[in-house]
């Protein structure tokens, strides 16, 4: 996507080795890119967020593996480097995808050549998930247009979190459609949830959709359901950090409120994520295993000055404690349907069956079936 | 309540006649007065949210008219006061309520003794109100008295937004059950949402409870719904602004979002309110006026630097617009029962009646009477 009319990724190789990506942590107030030089620059990245999303996650993951190979591709050394890389967030699947799909390209290549196979595969993972972001877009577009056609003004889409070009290599997962649409001369009005207590909607989101020109406005996490009673809301979107065989959706925290709130006022309720989100492990949204962050996240905002510094002030008495857990499980049953790079589906087995019927099951699943 | 050892009450008059307040825009880090001298003070000291929380508004606003009298207590000029105090704030009915009382105690007072008469009125509203208060904190302590009896750990009271003391002339609405229970020696702990944009709950809520030694966590508002999905929230009792006849209850933004998870999660929900908070010339909660207050509420934040001093950082980039709505409606359906002065009722016209039988009835509930 665009910034400043210079078209850039989140995430890609510089003529050096190094991997280069948009340090996010800085983002609305400074636009910079950051290089990782070593596998622990790529595991720092993912745990500060200074990249984040989960798909933007899984393809650092896969670039992280590169430069640990570079160093020393030997089996071990690459089994340690994976472990370093999955411990650093426990919820996005993509993130475990990565790793795996990375091992597997990786196991069968004689070790020295390992880490240019390891840099042409991560680039390889990264192309294909802009590819998939990109018809995830013209997938969602669809459901756009056909609201586009029964109203007299913009289609207002809600969404919370990131999950924009930011959160991918490209184009993004909720985001996408909304891209598509204004691309194709809808008009569209994303109403953004600021998204505590990390922000990524105020700070991400708004920043992209600005950059990219589509009319927009920043609410609290709290308006969304008013908007939704008041009839200012025509669908929700979201991203998803890991999905279910089932369809239950992980998603940062605050998704299911969200959720219950269109559900209570017939609003459709999308979740949009490739492939690469599924954990078709798991059938049950509550074996998700859910990050808790640092409190100070919560206790501590960091914002522009007056004078144009970046400042941190605290927002909770020292007296208080706080507990920051970074994401909700939304039940299947309230998910309108699930919009993938393959098309749209229902948010159950047998949805998900019918877009991906080449993937293995789960085996509480299978052993659920007559 | 207590703060750092004394007695303290929101409002009170000085021996110059003066309005003392807490100042609760410094809170949570200073603990300061200031003495509101005039009625623009008055109504500044509102508008400005120095004083807030639908009871205290009444307050305030009741003793505005005396400093309005002790000037001029004409009947234009405590006419054109009560028109000033009452375009403040739209949405709480406290402030209505309050000013309607007042008018009616001076009406027959003859002009010179009208000052005196306001400074007493005023002062009875304020006794009665934390009369009122303390009553349903009696009312409410059983609530959770019946739930530590089934539970091995202490009672989990999630509430939104400031209803705590300072929301009151003392003991607050949804908190006054919290600091009954307390009291009487029951584990109880609070899940305290921080309430964007104004943060009320972190500043406010937190701050009261910690000076009153009882137990809390500071979360953000997404998380109230995990947290009820994995049964870690007993109760939900939040105040209220302002409280349809038909049971319908406007409350901070985000309330409604908290009622939908507690349905879905089959978590009773509450809210705590006196008699005066009740809008009984309204049946529908659609009907009621949702406060639009600055954007820069939400894009900007203030807190403190680690150095200690104050400072306000923007968090929203420049280029995005925000909207902040103040309040939203929770429908009668969504709300378990409500806490009142009177005694807990059933959140409907019927439940109302059965506790409020001497209140005159809206004309279109009347009307649509067999």
């Amino acid at each position: 996507m665009r910034v400043s009319g210079a078209h850039y990724r989140t995430i890609w190789p510089t003529s050096t080795g190094a991997v280069r990506v948009i340090d996010q942590s800085r983002l609305p107030f400074e636009f910079t890119t950051v290089d990782l030089e070593t596998l622990d620059d790529a595991a720092s990245a993912i745990r500060a967020m200074v990249v984040r999303g989960a798909p933007l996650i899984g393809a650092t993951a896969a670039y992280g593996l590169a430069l640990a190979a570079r160093r020393d591709a030997s089996d071990a050394r690459l089994d340690e480097a994976a472990q370093t890389l999955q411990a650093t967030r426990p919820t996005a699947h993509n993130l475990v995808w990565a790793l795996e799909r990375m091992r597997r390209a990786l196991a069968a290549v004689p070790e020295a050549e390992r880490a240019e196979a390891a840099y042409a595969e991560a680039a390889r993972l990264c192309d294909e998930d802009a590819e998939r972001c990109r018809s995830i877009g013209l997938e969602g577009l669809e459901l756009i247009r056909r609201r586009a056609e029964s109203a007299a003004r913009p289609v207002n889409v809600l969404t919370h979190c990131n999950a924009g070009w930011l959160a991918c290599v490209d184009w993004g997962t909720a985001l996408a459609p909304v891209y598509a649409a204004h691309d194709a001369g809808i008009a569209v009005h994303v109403w953004v949830d600021e998204t505590r207590p990390r922000n990524q909607g105020a700070a991400l989101t708004a920043f992209e959709l600005a950059a990219h020109g589509v009319p927009h406005t920043v609410i609290a996490d709290n308006l969304g359901g008013h908007l939704m009673q008041r009839g200012r809301v025509d669908l929700v979107i979201v991203g998803s950090d890991r999905t279910t065989a089932a369809g239950d959706v992980c998603n940062k925290v605050g998704t299911y409120l969200k959720a219950l709130a269109a559900r209570d006022n017939d609003v459709p309720f999308y979740a949009a994520l490739p492939a690469s989100t599924i954990d078709w492990t798991l059938d049950r949204g509550e074996d998700i295993p859910i990050e808790e962050r640092p409190a100070v996240e919560l206790t501590h905002v960091t914002g522009r000055t007056a004078g144009g510094a970046t400042e941190t002030v605290r927002v909770v008495p020292e007296t208080s404690p706080a507990l920051n857990l970074a994401f909700d499980v939304t039940p299947a049953r309230l998910v309108t349907a699930l919009i993938t790079e393959r098309g749209i589906c229902a948010a159950s087995r047998t949805g998900l069956r019918s877009l991906y019927p080449d993937r293995p099951m789960p085996r509480s699943i299978a052993a659920a079936r007559p």
